[in-house]
């Protein structure tokens, strides 16, 4: 069985505490939208899908709150929660579009309570059937004998279960396929050491963990064919934000003649802003000046700490989504897809 | 006054032990041939031009225990020294050199322990001399407002005292140009982290630390001018040897237009082999699972862990000598370079 890294349980949000792999799989429960904020903010749960759905389980809460109020304050109640989950993160756009659409069915409902709380909780099964679908979907691009690099972490802990990129790449090798994966650290916060190679030895891929120093020469000495990662925001020209250091991945991929792939569901997508209006998120000096409780630099040093880069659609040679793989110009196919999905509703 | 990494007082070897760095600086004492070769493998002194240093003064310390002895005992027991040492990295050249010289002057000498000794001594009383003047020669491409990104540690730690890459980049902040600097954490060991910016903060250059995921962001969004890195071996045609993560680098320093010089002695240099020729060090899986202390992936993840790697000429801007800056094409000028020297004796 995949993991599940989020739950609602009576009326709470049961979670993985991301932070404690891999060393121990605690579960911790979340009671109130400031321990949900604290939770996003402080990583215990983190990946673009499943930040969104924790979003949405956080209005959830606020919602069986007040469920026996009425409608007005119930309303007030989740658009003031939802001002303390929009200050969570600013990047990944799934946080943004969760809040929205679950203040819009709020407010559509003459049970708003209810209705909030339905859609929060179909919003997280619904994620696990995507996700399916995605897997299903990247299987096209997968061939035995290939060697993949990926980055960060895109498994069941980055989503409500099954994962994006890595989701593709363990259902390979469900699968059958013969394949091999090099997946990076991903400093500072290290999602690859401690998550993603935690799902890959739990599901018995073969695979290996490399510093970021490595990339490069791993490309060139152990023949890496693909790359496959997430994505935290899309443009409608294929511009992607994701974790620090995709960027970087992408050139080396280009200039090694190795394609490159995100895999992304269309809730990821931001079809509105352009690249003036994302913010790539900061994040504290003390990521990278500590390790857990190690002291790896000294305190005085000045930290330059972005925790997303902005990868150019040049550099891309496919998104994977739960509809289809989209292949450049990404303009046109984000286009054509997008009106496919508002055509079928 | 710079650190001094490294002393000889008394028939002992006294090293700053970098392991320790940067919450103490703590000086070891080194008696044996044997706690020469530990230093060098656990990396309590690292950097090519040191690593070169402390095994000529590692062959110092045989000669002076047999000093007394008839001169084939001494030559014999330098030879078993030799053999322990050269087994300890396989990748920097200068390690070789230097151990190939102190037994070519021990055999040439009539008294091999005498001479030994005092060519050991000189070699690191020249390595700060030659360190100076590759400083000197560097401020040739260094102007105002560079924006220089340097990785791995190649300042005083690096060398007997002064630096190769670092050493430039402090000497044009002393002399009053301002500059900026981002150094990398250089992932597993964190040399950038622990001791590039420990000489950072203690120079008082406007520096700041990044992931190494962070390089093609921060190239891009901080107008980094320049790449300043060191060598631990280049080949004939220019074909650079350095710590993983040197070739990345060079690659989207290219991408982006950025100059990418390497700073190393001539001592760096080996003019007989070939790419074929050079092995590239992996080193423990336990240097990735673990960051001092705590334990970063689980412990049954495997691990590709290669401690340096290959970066072919046409991604190097320059190479900084202690003689002059070489141009491409590289065979050309290195090959002028060492005809010279040759003349000059």
């Amino acid at each position: 069985m995949p993991l599940q890294s989020i739950y609602w349980k009576d009326g709470k949000i049961v979670i993985i505490d991301q932070t404690k792999l891999p060393k121990k799989l605690v579960y911790k429960t979340l009671e109130t939208v400031d321990d949900v904020a604290e939770a996003i903010i402080s990583m215990r749960v983190r990946g673009a899908p499943l930040i969104g759905v924790t979003a949405a389980l956080g209005l959830a809460l606020v919602a069986y709150k007040y469920r026996h109020d009425r409608g007005e304050r119930i309303l007030s109640e989740l658009h003031k929660a939802a001002e303390i989950l929009r200050k969570t993160r600013p990047t990944a756009v799934n946080l943004f579009n969760a809040i929205d659409r679950v203040l819009e069915v709020a407010e559509k409902s003459l049970d708003p309570a209810k209705a909030a709380i339905e859609y929060a909780v179909e919003m997280m099964r619904k994620d696990i059937e995507i996700n399916k679908r995605m897997a299903e979907v990247g299987q096209s691009i997968i061939e035995d004998g290939d060697v993949i690099l990926t980055h960060c972490n895109t498994g069941s802990l980055a989503t409500v279960s099954i994962g994006t990129a890595l989701g593709v790449i363990i259902m390979a090798h469900r699968l059958g396929k013969k394949i091999k994966v090099y997946a990076t650290e991903t400093r500072p916060k290290l999602q690859g050491a401690r998550l993603t190679a935690f799902e890959l030895v739990r599901e018995g891929v073969d695979a290996y963990l490399i510093p970021d120093t490595a990339v490069a020469h791993t490309m060139k000495t152990k023949g890496i064919t693909k790359v496959l990662l997430g994505a935290d925001r899309i443009l409608r020209d294929g511009t992607l934000y994701n974790k620090i250091g995709t960027f970087q991945i992408a050139i080396l991929a280009r200039e090694m003649g190795i394609e490159f792939y995100t895999v992304a569901p269309t809730s990821t997508f931001d079809l509105k802003s352009s690249r003036a209006d994302v913010e790539i998120e900061e994040r504290s000096p003390k990521e990278v000046i500590y390790v857990s409780e190690c002291q790896i630099a000294p305190k005085t040093i000045k930290i330059f700490n972005p925790a997303f880069d902005e990868t150019p659609p040049e550099y891309i040679t496919g998104i994977v989504t739960e509809y289809e793989v989209l292949y450049p110009p990404f303009e046109e196919s984000i286009n054509r897809l997008f009106n496919r999905i508002e055509k079928e509703g």
